[in-house]
């Protein structure tokens, strides 16, 4: 099938779809993002390869990044995750500290910032340099050493990141989190600002649809039954409040970021990054979605 | 593949797992139940039928049932459902009224008891006899005309339905709720009362992993699209608190009831009913997710 | 001390304050009262007499009939009220319903609707003819048999009294409710719809200023202790959400209602009724608390 | 009135009641208060002074000099308190945080720990030296110049608080706190730290019983309105979710400390502290408690 037809089909349909919503504005750097930008990339298990408009532009993945901390926790780490954080969707973010507070300190999942700081909390037990760890881990999924944290971004997050101290030292007074936590806020916002472009993120996200392998190395990252799970995580959990809405309008397991980006992907078939850094009220990429929503229904590949 | 085998396989491997959890008692029906019975039924698109234990038992299918309304009211009702019920995750029951109260009487989604309140509402609205009109549905769906009401059970669901009562006045006084309140509370009852057995049960919503289409009639009940939403709704929704765990574990869309029943699909395989009634503490049944977790690991037929 | 001159100079520098806030609208009996109504009555413990305005126009005391109700139950119930309430101010409103779910049924206290309705369900259970007894309880306060419930008004209340049965029935769900529904409904509905004037409000209310014995009849109502504790108790949770800024800004014990009245009172000295229909956001008769704060300040009269 | 007489009596019958309830427990210093000292002190404006038990001990006062923070605001800061802190009683602590996201980082009032940072937040914005004009400040209340923070006891606090850490990032994020966090911190807690007998807490509160002036040296603090006006927000919100159930038992303004005090004052008659180290299940002297509720009773000296 030529993918790079049907997005451009979709990209000019999409052309009519009024403007909507804004960029990520809390931190300067992602405020000064051009948001007309857009760009897709998908990679087939084979390794076919289909691109469209700025597909190799790099951008902030912010928390996208969460999926890379998760997998490296989960397929390297001999602590139980799953003693430190629950699996389940957060639901409104609105009461996500009543949350925390009634399940004594345990996040929801490791994909809300709550969730993620203890996974960070867990690799900086176990990593001897956790920064360079994780980078050299993003190295390996994605092939591709260049790939690096932005520290102007790193450092904006952390003067932006009050709401974050409020849940990691509100989990700290429950004992679910055990290091320093500048330490751990310093691990957390370096994963935040990783940059990539669609190109990277589709390739870096394929083995997740290639049952836990790296299609070009052969290296195994996960089990089979671990690779089904870290999907099916992505799919009740990979998008805040809307995870609901992008399981019923798009049918992929995927995980956002406020820079825009989504990626998405079909297991046994492919991976999919699609940039446009206009969000909806949700802090989802408006575009992003409708984009992706078209997409599974034009080419009816949807895992339901 | 010899489904029955590898029923009887996992059947004897949870021997050995410890006897966990209560039936439900909050209704004397429920209470009096036989917790050791077991039942599974699984057919396929093709109508292969495969069965173990007690499958052909009737049980209550309890909240099972709220696929049925929906599916109802999203196939043939003009209204538009997704303004009076959001489609996310429920996230934890203990603030479910605060939910309510912060997202002014519009439900999480049509799977928990307010959501499937307000698609008992909009049948009232617009059917001539709901209880039965939604009778004669069920029997299109299962090709079975004897499926029915306990009105003992439906007559108990009231006497017990004080939080549910609680539920729909508080929607009510947000204008969520149109018709009077004891006619959408005695269809709501009624719905919870239906009698199903894992056969019964695994042949009505085969039309879901069969695109919309009950095999051995033709007819179509929702498009393909409508079905793919309507199991990915089942998927983020479809577990109370424990969508995230199910989804995680199974990989397979589905719906649990108090009465012990579970219903799963695999989009163009299958669908599997199984039936033990002592609950998990999040009120699913404890044997039944175990059976399916382990089933759908031997047979790697998850869709992620 | 001239008090109705103090009355007259306060209302005429009340007069530059701007007009702000609605009358209560939720029902058409409230919503047609004249807003520009205003009235004013303090009744000394030695039955001195000082009015002005509307001071003998009888309007609907809603709220402030709770404090009825409550002393009926403390002086002549023999059942522990304190197990069936807590006495502790409510904190804002938008989370009523997690605060009763949160403790289990039992409300904050017994002048906030939930609260109330206890007591009316502890008043159902004991009294032979509630809406009677409780009648001719207000007719021994008052020494005045003509005052009476207003049955539109009950009516009306029901009618859009949502929320208050979702309060109700999650109490009753935690066995907080022991009557039947109608029959405790019943009863509160007509509480809120007692009507009386200013000059009524203050002669009923002197009790509590004179040590819980009426004046005119030297009959005793509550023990000393008793009459403390229900000042103490209209002190803190008088007020609804705005318990705080009365206390701090009239410093006496008092109770509103959406009708525009509040009734204040100074221990061994005087209870004081003034009624302005338009409320503040908090449902609170925005021209009455200015009046009493302006009334404690010029009179030095504060309890504090 | 010989109140040493009634302390001796009222302490009597209290050996009757079950030791009960246990020290604050979070930091050493407090673990090892011996439980079993008691101390009450009255002061009256006359400046007659009661004393019984172990009176002239210090012990740690914590949340009591929430009240000294408070003043020195509102008697010498230009900025208005009002507009960075409510002063409505705080509710059940379960849902705190929830109520700072709420109110948008605006805390219910000064004397619960997230209104006393924003207090000590104004002080840093607005004192040359913090500490030591807090002190100063104290100093001059006391008339004793011994009055000091217990360095150890502040630099444990902050060990242990976790939780205060996170209300001040969550109202940080609002904009509500507008200095370091350190600095902010530093001074909060080394406010919990100061350590007075009951005798100085008498006398220091007196103020507050005598129109604002110190009887000693005629000094006025606040202005009568201002006074009258602490004393009420003291009866609405000084025992935390306790306040409901001291103002009807004790019916007296007064602020409690988990070091075991509690201050109380009676207007234009005396201050009283009394001091038990062992807390019921709301963080309060247990035994004070009692002791003032007995104390009010025998003496027939509540303000209601």
């Amino acid at each position: 099938m030529n993918y790079e037809q049907t997005f451009e089909e979709i990209y000019n349909d999409l052309q009519h779809v009024e403007e909507s919503g804004h960029v990520a504005d809390y931190i300067t750097e992602l405020a000064q993002v051009d948001p007309d930008q857009f760009g897709v990339h998908l990679t087939t298990v084979e390794q076919e390869e289909y691109s469209f408009g700025d597909a190799e532009k790099r951008f902030s993945v912010q928390s996208i990044a969460k999926v890379f901390s998760f997998v490296m926790a989960y397929s390297t780490i001999k602590s139980n995750i799953w003693e430190r954080t629950n699996l389940e969707p957060a639901g409104t973010p609105f009461n996500s500290l009543l949350q925390l507070e009634h399940d004594r300190g345990i996040p929801r999942n490791p994909f809300i910032n709550a969730g993620a700081l203890v996974v960070c909390d867990i690799l900086v037990s176990e990593l001897a340099s956790p920064k360079e760890n994780m980078l050299a881990f993003i190295h390996r999924l994605s092939g591709n050493n260049r790939i690096s944290f932005n520290p102007a971004v790193a450092h904006s997050e952390k003067k932006a990141g009050n709401r974050n101290y409020a849940m990691i030292y509100l989990m700290k007074s429950f004992g679910n989190i055990r290091n320093d936590i500048e330490t751990v806020m310093d691990l957390y916002f370096h994963l935040c600002s990783i940059e990539m472009s669609c190109k990277e993120l589709s390739r870096t996200f394929l083995f997740l649809a290639n049952n836990g392998v790296i299609p070009w190395s052969g290296e195994r990252i996960l089990s089979p039954s671990r690779t089904k799970r870290t999907n099916a995580l992505m799919q009740t959990c990979g998008f805040y409040d809307e995870a609901g809405q992008f399981t019923f309008k798009v049918g992929l397991p995927g995980k956002s970021g406020v820079g825009g980006g989504i990626v998405a992907l079909h297991p046994e078939k492919y991976a999919i990054a699609v940039w446009s850094p206009r969000l909806n009220t949700k802090g989802n990429s408006h575009k992003g979605m409708l984009f992706l929503e078209e997409f599974t229904t034009k080419t009816r590949l949807s895992i339901f």
